[in-house]
């Protein structure tokens, strides 16, 4: 948020219960077509009243899923779309040219359901590895779900649970943003929980607009919105190969069309499209498998960009770290051993460590802090770490959460 | 083990019951100076009779403890030693200035307890960060302890015993290296068991020998087998301050003098110093905070050294891989996926992954493979996942374990 407050009169509101569907001319059904063992809803559909401009961020993962390519294919393509079809339950990766066949296939059944051309479909695929896709009962799942698209929240709210896997709860999020008659908004929705790290994890987000705007600038406001959110969280370190984030654009709304983000819209869009995606992002963690916590680690006064990120990285993966913050114990020195092998420079006689309000380490040496108020400051479920290393300018951040009995219970026994 | 067998006449014996005190001119003692709470040792002393050659490998972590700052500039000196003392409980780093002061301070009590000079002394410690050692403790505990000095197994013992931290086994190993009439020791300790990483970890491995060898080859042979050894395990991906791996020696054997590690004598100090690293190496691993399998990672077929160091790096870290293998479950997407993310280069449509002698994938694709069998292969207590790239001649390998419940009750409440 770079901006002069003076200069920005847009008003941004927090859609309260929202979903995907906050956006105009976007419809959503979320199905059952029976991939999930327990009858949960598995398939979720997404279709456009127009075709949508679309820009897409994907996994870096040299293993990617075959519903993945697919889809990074036609979204660098520049056309536009006209729904995205995503099923739960089968990750639709690791099986072989036949999983690209099926991704096609899959595709093309969705667009015959939806009566539009199959190259105008997206299709992402989220949960166990290596095992082909039931295609048949995601086709015949695909028919049912064309007839229940709904362009209302009960609509958005069933794509939601379709999508997930081990998530416990939803994670949407809607924005408007407002400024003298002409307004827009920006809805979206996320899974998560495990595998959850930068380069995007086995983390699907779908963001929808109906805000004008021309498809490069759509992309280069997700890459840039991305950095600061879904790039900047972490659960276990590990990353999937079906991870991407997709920001759809419907065009109907009535703002001036953005074909710069430094415009006054654009700078709206940026902003609105930066809250929501730091919301989802932030609600990905919140939920990550087994957490009780959302951590964020916040590293101050490094020397260089790279040295900032790369210190919030290391303590925000560290498995100690993590454990110590399950157990709420003030155990700084886990803190300071992350930073000292994170590969950034500082000096360690510098660093200052703060849990919460409490300084642990002053100058790289232990303080005589209050144990019992550090622990109770453990125990809220938002946790602040910051570091400052004092010794330049540069900053960045890191959502973690901590490492629990459940984590290991739930990926333990992920595929029984 | 590049020597041709019909070159190599040394027989190598593995000793029963092994402590340092093995090696030829050493003596041990290991006590409780009221260090940890529940009265168990928590100071080692290793005495030699003669002063003694000594090499090391110390942590890259940028932040280092006090203690192993001192030991490391001695080591790099050059000069003989006597004595080593090594507290638990207490890790001495991230105190300040005193904690240097502290480190000087107790070196030299030791030495005024065994009658040497102060310069010949080298200290650790192991334990908490961010606590002063309460150093009146220690060099009471020092006297006591050189009281007690031992050239036997009960000496050798109860200093291993000294060591520990949250170490549920003592780690010895003593090798014998015998030839025609001459013959040398090599016998070692090591602590482990959580922030159990490459580039030395919460980790203190003392290696002691009677071989008649020169000072720039007994650091040359540490490095090799040190790189093969405790630079390829991993419990958690944490390295600490502290970590460390001495080698002492007396030179009291009778081989013939090793000025070169390609003589015969110093190929078989390099072969028996290997075979002692990697025992003391798997050991840590095996007993890893909460670890109920020792797990080794065999990548092979890789186009460079890197990729094959990254690739096996990466699955030794996940945190997914090894609750999988808590779990038994032989999802080895997720070794896949690690590969992935890695860094390593490679062609995904060429990967083949084995679990045991099961196969579970080929050219990147699920093999349908005998599941009952993969559940029981991921139940023994040592589990060997094999990864072939099929893309070039390197190859490396990494020892890790899984991750438990009892690694997130062992961390969550370390310091209480």
């Amino acid at each position: 948020m770079r901006l002069r407050a003076s200069k920005f009169d847009w008003t941004l509101v927090d859609i309260e219960g929202a979903s995907i569907c906050d956006a105009e001319g976007f419809e959503a059904a979320g199905i059952a077509c029976g991939i999930k063992h327990n009858g949960e809803r598995d398939l979720a559909l997404l279709h456009c009243k127009v075709p949508a401009n679309v820009a897409g961020v994907f996994t870096r993962n040299l293993v990617k899923g075959h519903s993945l390519l697919l889809t990074a294919d036609r979204v660098k393509s520049g056309n536009r779309v006209r729904a995205l079809a995503i099923n739960s339950g089968n990750a639709n990766a690791c099986v072989g040219v036949s999983g690209n066949e099926d991704a096609l296939h899959i595709a093309a059944a969705a667009a015959e359901s939806l009566g539009i051309e199959a190259e105008q479909v997206l299709f992402g695929s989220t949960g166990v590895i290596g095992q082909p896709l039931p295609t048949d009962k995601i086709i015949t799942g695909l028919q049912v779900a064309a007839r229940e698209l709904h362009p209302t929240t009960a609509g958005g709210h069933k794509a939601m649970e379709a999508i997930m896997t081990t998530d416990l709860l939803p994670k949407e999020v809607a924005v408007r943003a407002v400024k003298e008659g002409q307004g827009f908004t920006i809805a979206g929705m996320a899974k998560g929980s495990g595998m959850i790290h930068p380069n995007m994890a086995t983390m699907i987000a779908v963001l929808a607009t109906d805000a004008r705007i021309n498809r490069n600038c759509l992309q280069e406001a997700l890459d840039l919105a991305n950095a600061g959110s879904f790039n900047r969280i972490s659960v276990d370190g590990d990353t999937s190969p079906c991870d991407m984030v997709l920001l759809l654009s419907s065009g109907l709304a009535n703002n001036e069309e953005i074909t710069s983000l430094k415009s006054d819209a654009g700078q709206a869009f940026l902003i609105a499209l930066k809250q929501v995606s730091r919301s989802l992002a932030k609600q990905v963690v919140r939920d990550g498998e087994g957490a009780g916590h959302l951590v964020t680690i916040e590293v101050e006064g490094a020397s260089t960009p790279e040295d900032a990120y790369q210190l919030a990285l290391a303590v925000a993966k560290s498995p100690l770290v993590k454990t110590a913050i399950f157990g709420s114990d003030a155990n700084w020195g886990r803190i300071i051993t992350a930073a000292g092998y994170s590969g950034a420079k500082f000096d360690p006689a510098k660093i200052d460590i703060y849990i919460g309000s409490i300084q642990c380490c002053r100058a790289g040496a232990a303080l005589d802090f209050d144990e019992v108020s550090a622990n109770e400051i453990l125990k809220e479920e938002e946790v602040l770490i910051r570091i400052d290393l004092n010794g330049g300018k540069h900053s960045d951040h890191y959502w973690t959460c901590d490492f629990s009995y459940d984590y290991i219970r739930i990926n333990g026994s992920y595929r029984s």
